[in-house]
């Protein structure tokens, strides 16, 4: 184990990553640079230069990836009105490639030649983070302590603050969620304690960025989304950059109850697992897309979308950001986004987030032709005879034919 | 015009299709067969006898196909997961493939050479109406009244009666809604009037099924939902028929402002439309019926329907469901619902139909393996490491080789 | 009919077209421009302005079109490995875009409110026309006089002619093939005649481009052909432009006895058509293309491409070139092919095209890890368990809980 | 490692796996059964059994599998026209599942608890085995030396036997191919050797199964393939088995050069690797396959079995036969085979397989409706502007809107 000489930690500054900064410091005998990022979560990340100070490491990186994170990430995947096994939105997934990325920019920057992170060897996150380093840098090192050690329990952790003097907050932690717990810009994710049965229902406590629909007002809230090309650009009018346009829609959906979501889901390697998930900004963005491209985009590229959006789903969940498969996808799905500019007007009430109303100046919408009403011959419904005729005619054939009919 | 003997018309009773009665009798110098079916919409089809028996009908076939349509329609089609451009639960579709089988089987019974509807020469309808009878009689006569006529307007319709003696209650049609409506037991849609304009939204007195979430009760109700191989069998333990279900789901669903849809949705004809609508158990059984498979489906077999969804949405959207291109994917569907077996648990709030828990005899969740805490060596976190190794290589070879790789 | 004023029509300089002529002027009293293509269809077009010119044809438009047809039509299809039903190569298909956009291009230039061409109303021809059209130019009127006039024999073609004193060479039509035949740089197709029984071989006489396989040379050929981009470049490293690489592959391929096909295939309009082709210089391309992207892509494109090309080719043998869903689907292809560069040598022999060895810079083939020798450590033969491992979990859970194993 | 009691080894007679029963015997101290299937491959299997005695062997199982593979893998293979990578049959794919079947179930009946292969830890052929061994018998011990030991050279494992008294026929083995090579009744394969460069051509004296095109007959050998629901169940009138079918074609595809392919495939372990491929009979099947679909599937399920089959050879190509989504594809592709019955008569001359004819009582094929001659009325084509002025609505209005147009 002595061949690593440096390696770069996805450092969030709490217990776990804490006692892997010891632990590599101890067990590879190298250097340890961390890098902390805000991407949303929520919490400082200045703390963590001083807790990292104190366990000894000199280069320490924290950085604010909030705009990035929405513009290059968050933003892309909403265009395709992605959802992974028809609910869950990919709030942690989408995360990963970002610090992977960060983790191996640092590696080359600071001459390390390996990165480690602190995600079980259970769960997706290891497979999201190493994917990408692996393929942004092919011959980095990629420790996982929790691969590795035997500190798997909470107790063992403590115990070994205790033995290497590590400065953790232990008041803090007892205050400690039962929950594992995973937060930023777009989502929040709970798994663990009595989530482990599925029949069980989450308690009302458990939920951190919205109230209850029961709590929230008995008036509705309205709010107008401008869209440019697939993308928010506006709230009621007002410019936003990407992130800030997420923060305000997790304010506005978390105060209307809007976000909640309980489901079980499969993992890439291959078990089940029930998780919470808090997407009050990401629910709202994702009706609202669909609402503006349901007047901008063409019929057959909109389906297009719909069959492709299961396999773009599954590589981001399954940690293949950084692919050229996700590229390709990313190609068509942008393609057709050109024109998905407009305003979408959504009332937020009680954990419903309803589309109210949508216009845009690229409408495909044809209210002449469309109408119930005389359409002054814009469309000849004696069209429709042919049209009905040659698509029905492979089956009156088969029919014609004695084949099988019901 | 002359070849036509003896036509069966899709006839509810009402203004429209009393009008095509006389108006096929005079411009074809033929019989009509009336067919009126009880497929859930809420009014009474009995009185559809005296009226068409004044048109001078003599053969009249009233039918309840409640049974029929849940069990061999809606329920397969809720198997897939089935949603049309990522919002519509295709109520209306569904229900047209029964209604142009039987109008078929009517014709064969007497001997028709014809069948004729009443769906405007603009709609989807047309298309499913005729497709089906086309697939199942290829040498059937269609005749479509509104893409032949020029009574293209309510008061031409009117002036058509008077001058026919046809006895519309003309009181009643006076309260007529400024919505075209079509309902069943799935659903009730509304298109036109005011909801031409997709900026405008929807009044509230126009929905007919559902309270407004703002409306339903202040505390949430449960409710239990029994699966057996991918369909319910049971509501809070008490056995019920596939019509009696959805009945059930309905009135919950309703009393609870849950199944209102508002969207633009792109016809197969072509256009645009602006439509809304209530499917107040359809929602309620699309949310459990994830869940159950969330707990009991393979992952890639789960991955596989999602797949192939849009494409069975599509085929049933247009008008494809007696097509081989259906059975095949109907097949791949079925064959996944063996073990979808199980319990879910849902919570109905104000227009909110979420799941609070989910549990089955056949569930693939293993908690063992899931667990955060110790799971004695059921999963070998170290058997990660080769799995990310060996899915990352192509990557990592193609990075090593200098591939793009951002 | 009045209202069309100059119609332009794809006019060959044949029979039928030359007869359109007349029929346009004397149906629609309106001015004729007669636009002809050499698309590499092998005749001359020359002659085709002293016909027009006899026919009282002003505006006269002669093209050689075959650079564009083959760089931006053909070359962008075979990126994708397009074949249509496991078979066709769409040589007809994609044809049709480009006609459709000049016959649009000069209506807007010469002032003209219809375009006219050729095809039947049974074939896909009328349909790719006419949607290209309408996609272009969305209120241009389209004459399609085989749907309109009663001259539907040859017989009444020739007394049409005689009766309007039309210049036709009779005595070359004499000699008339049996079957209808379409022809340009990819490929020459065959319909009609004898090919309407499906159990009936070809005859021999019938093909034009190529020898027979019994009859080509009794040594092979062999060619290497020069990828840049998914493109060929060079044959046998001499650069050459798209439309001569193609002429030179045709030949090569046709002296070979390569690209004889004979299949039925399902048109869009709904039938079963039996069709003979000849694609010598395409047969090579798909083969060649698919051996380069061996080397040099991904699996996971090469697989996402292998799934959208069924899609692709309906698209395009569908005639929705110009539509934004081939566009997204081409975004997806293009993108795969930035590193599609290389070598391949093509062995050609009496109508085999076989692969005979395939380099590249760009390969992403690694000797040094696929060896079967020692590898020096270049792959870890102990990742391959937890690979496994995990792969099969979901299967072992299964298993496990009893469900079907075979 | 003494916790296998008793393992059941894949066992060829050969070097490699009688190796395998002496290593398997020291390392784990266990008992070792052995299983030898003749799945065609063309070789003895009786000798299997002195030399498994030799090796102290008491339980061994040799069977003649040829027909359940060729039913119950080969062919319903083959109703999907299945192909990995545009050119690869799964010759070597197809014959694994049927292997790790019996494996288990023989081990279930001798008691053992582990199973036992000679594949290497590079290849997909692990994968095969394992993921079908753990989805039939989740809690099996898999033993893979290949990827344990450190016996990586034929040196080695010749030193190996000398020191172990192993009976090897060391004279035959010295005769040895260059090639690693596996053979069944559906093809054989050759990796390694002077192919491991992509750029080299195949040597002539590699092949074993065929002439090459130019050693072939100079006159065409026609056979006439009778199928039944998708499966080929007589040859030029003779009723035979499956296998007798495969081994039928084989010989007559060998005897005029059919069937050679020479490709580079990405493996699912994540690199790609050079290998030529024979399958006489397979080459033949598939095209005849797809010569009867043509007449007798309806189009639309014709295309969704041609978007379904890449997905389809990926999950056998990837080693998942024994998994819910193959059976899931498997139900679909079934569906579809019901009136794919009739005659194809097939043309092989050196190297190609041509198809000459094609006839069905099940035809879809309308003549009457195809003619190029008068159709008398069976369709109208008329019916085409319908169809392609709403087909071309959506362009036509985005275009009016002022959309890209090309």
């Amino acid at each position: 184990m002595s061949d690593v000489k440096k390696v770069v930690l996805a450092y969030s500054g709490g217990l776990d990553t804490s006692v892997i900064v010891k632990w590599l410091q101890e067990t590879y005998d190298c250097e340890v640079v961390t890098f902390t990022a805000d991407i949303g979560q929520g919490e400082e990340v200045a703390p963590a230069r001083a807790k990292a100070e104190a366990l000894g490491v000199k280069e320490i990186y924290i950085e604010d990836l909030r705009e990035e994170f929405a513009r290059d990430y968050v933003y892309p995947m909403f265009r395709a009105n992605t959802i992974y096994e028809g609910e869950y939105l990919l709030g942690t997934s989408i995360a990963r490639p970002l610090i992977a990325k960060r983790l191996i920019e640092i590696a080359n920057q600071t001459g390390a030649d390996a990165i480690s992170h602190g995600a079980t060897g259970k769960g997706n996150d290891q497979v999201r983070f190493e994917l990408g380093a692996y393929a942004l840098k092919p011959g980095v090192k990629v420790i996982a302590p929790w691969r590795e050690w035997d500190l798997n329990s909470r107790e063992k952790l403590m115990a070994y603050c205790q033995q290497h003097d590590i400065p953790v907050d232990f008041t803090s932690q007892k205050k400690k969620s039962p929950y594992s717990m995973d937060a930023n810009l777009l989502h929040i994710s709970y798994e663990g304690g009595n989530l482990e049965d599925p029949w069980t229902e989450a308690e009302e406590d458990m939920w951190r960025w919205s109230v209850s629909p029961e709590a929230a007002p008995d008036t509705p809230t309205y709010v107008e989304l401008t869209y440019e090309r697939g993308d928010i650009v506006a709230i009621d009018g007002v410019p936003m950059r990407p992130h800030e346009v997420i923060s305000k829609l997790n304010q506005l959906g978390g105060d209307n109850g809007i976000g909640r979501l309980d489901i079980v889901e499969n993992r890439y390697v291959g078990m089940k697992s029930r998780g919470c998930y808090e997407t009050p900004g990401g629910t709202i963005m994702l009706r609202a897309h669909r609402a503006i491209e349901s007047l901008t985009l063409d019929r057959e590229e909109a389906h297009l979308k719909d069959q492709l959006m299961p396999k773009y789903a599954e590589v981001i969940y399954n940690g293949y950001w950084w692919s050229p498969e996700r590229r390709a996808l990313q190609a068509a799905i942008d393609e057709t986004q050109k024109n998905v500019s407009g305003v979408v007007r959504m009332k937020l009430y009680k954990g419903n987030a309803t589309v109210a109303g949508r216009k845009s100046d690229a409408s495909l919408f044809d209210e002449s032709i469309a109408t119930f009403e005389d359409d002054a011959g814009a469309y000849d419904q004696k069209d429709a005879e042919g049209f009905i005729k040659l698509n029905a005619l492979r089956l009156r054939i088969a029919a014609g034919k004695g084949r099988q009919q019901d």
